[in-house]
């Protein structure tokens, strides 16, 4: 089957027909694809790339991967506060896996019409597998949600359940601590967690509106390479520091099962959690919990943000730690 | 080096600092970048993986890979009569080079330059290298350039120089009627076109004009995968066939050293020469051939469209041979 047949009879079909209300005025097929955004938005870009071997496992079911390789984009769309308009998919495969290429198709335009992305264009190459896709979205430029927006007095919160993809992970890895995770009666929701990441969007968009409505522009970020981590960029960022309450952390049943530092360490240093992170002045707490309650989620109020630089845990003892801004990172670990 | 050193040193300080005039509100450093296009004009997306071994060779020069990977982007922003609104980068490097990804930058950010067309944001991870670009642009809904827009009675022309970058290939591949091209006079520029193709940008924009301001869309297309194999795309998404004239073809001293059927060859059925490839009613020729002076390129009328289907060839002799619609393919070779 030639590269243009393996396109065509994948992924093409569903992106011609495109989603019904899209803004994808030409689809797969032409040198470019053509998308509308709203009058007075702004197109807000973001690109992930997924390997083998280092952002999932080379045994992993194509339908997971599908989904999560978009997934993890839609975040970053969250993360802003946009709405999807579209996106693209680049990929490399070793050969041309018909039954393979199919799941894989099935878990990515599942999402994508959960969210109303159309699949608008794309290449696909051969060479050592690689998912690399990038999205699209639109938001009115002044209520974008900024890394560099933190303000000193801010809330700090958190969105559902971090920690839980990292457990799933260091499960999959065997640690000893670890293992028992997957196979007792959380293990399906943990594989979950790790394999089919939400995407915040609802959320991410009813706190631009906020910002919006308040005029008072918010920070937020996903995380992604873990909580402490993906913190200290909006900290660095906005130039203030922040401090983290141990005892309001959310502590889903599987990591109450753990040792408590390891339930820490998989709470602040984790990642693929693709919660939301963000600061709001203290006066908007109503709104924000109703925001995450019509977006069918949690937000936990997890600490604050001061003048003061650093990353501070104050711990159930009442004890005042620096929190080492860490995540995960590429290429130094 | 940790892996968000490594992207801000080579890559984040010419986005932040962003190019003047450009529509590019946020780059590098937030989740998402945020672009402004122009009120009431479509948004034009492409994207482009690169793979060692496939679209280059293991031992490229990183500066002509940089300005490869973007130049094979933006070619299909001119394909579609767009101006660049900016890209982003997603990148697999199996260690963290320095000098290697400071040449790559180099390569990349110098074309990005030369277009206006600033890196808004990307993707950095470990693993076989892999350079996948996306790149913006905007442009009138209603005059960009497109496959299905060819008619029966149209000219159809192509820019410059096609076939010299295969020529250049198969001399590489050290084939022996290839082979001493580049070492003869014309090697650096035969490599140069192989290495370092141009995106005929302004070319493009001037043809999306001459359609807006006659009303009439004209059918485009970039020349990657040789120039059979993509004219086939629009014959077949136009419904329409094509008699390419043989005499008509530009030949290039380079090429006419070659036996007369290798020179035809690597001018229809080459690949990697980036020019363009249209079809406007002949009331346009001298339209056309002024757009393309001021775009600093050259026009060739190479044949014309007609409602018989298929692609024809009237050689020299005046015998019309049906020509393969055939081009490269990455899965079928």
């Amino acid at each position: 089957m030639g590269e243009f047949d393996l396109i065509r009879r994948h992924f093409a079909q569903p992106a011609q027909a495109l989603l019904p209300g899209s803004q994808a005025l030409l689809g797969i097929g032409d040198d470019c694809a053509l998308l509308q955004p709203s009058p007075g938005k702004a197109l807000a870009v973001s690109t992930d790339m997924l390997v083998e071997g280092r952002h999932f496992f080379p045994n992993v079911a194509p339908r997971a991967l599908g989904h999560k390789a978009l997934a993890v984009n839609l975040s970053d769309l969250a993360a802003m506060g946009a709405r999807p308009l579209g996106f693209t998919l680049a990929l490399a495969l070793p050969q041309a896996d018909e039954a393979w290429l199919c799941e894989l198709s099935a878990g990515l335009l599942a999402l994508a019409q959960a969210h109303h992305c159309p699949l608008v264009g794309g290449d696909t190459t051969r060479g050592p597998l690689n998912v690399c896709i990038t999205v699209f979205g639109e938001v009115h430029a002044g209520a974008a949600l900024r890394r560099d927006a933190a303000q000193a007095g801010d809330d700090l919160w958190v969105s559902g359940q971090p920690g839980e993809a990292r457990l799933a992970l260091e499960a999959l890895w065997e640690r000893p601590w670890a293992h028992a995770s997957l196979t007792g009666p959380h293990g399906a929701h943990l594989r979950a967690r790790l394999e089919r990441p939400e995407p915040r969007l609802a959320l991410g968009q009813a706190l631009a509106d906020l910002g919006l409505n308040s005029g008072r522009t918010l920070a937020a970020l996903d995380v992604s390479d873990g909580l402490a981590g993906d913190l200290g960029h909006i900290l660095h960022a906005s130039g203030v520091g922040a401090t983290v309450q141990e005892s309001a952390l959310p502590l889903s049943d599987a990591l109450r099962a753990l040792p408590p530092e390891r339930a820490l360490d998989c709470v602040m240093h984790g990642g693929d959690d693709y919660e939301l992170l963000w600061c709001a002045p203290p006066d908007m707490r109503p709104a924000v919990e109703a925001a995450a309650h019509s977006a069918g989620t949690t937000a936990h109020r997890i600490g604050h943000i001061h003048r003061e630089p650093g990353l501070f845990l104050l711990t159930a003892d009442g004890e005042r730690q620096t929190l080492a801004m860490r995540g995960f990172d590429h290429f130094s670990t």
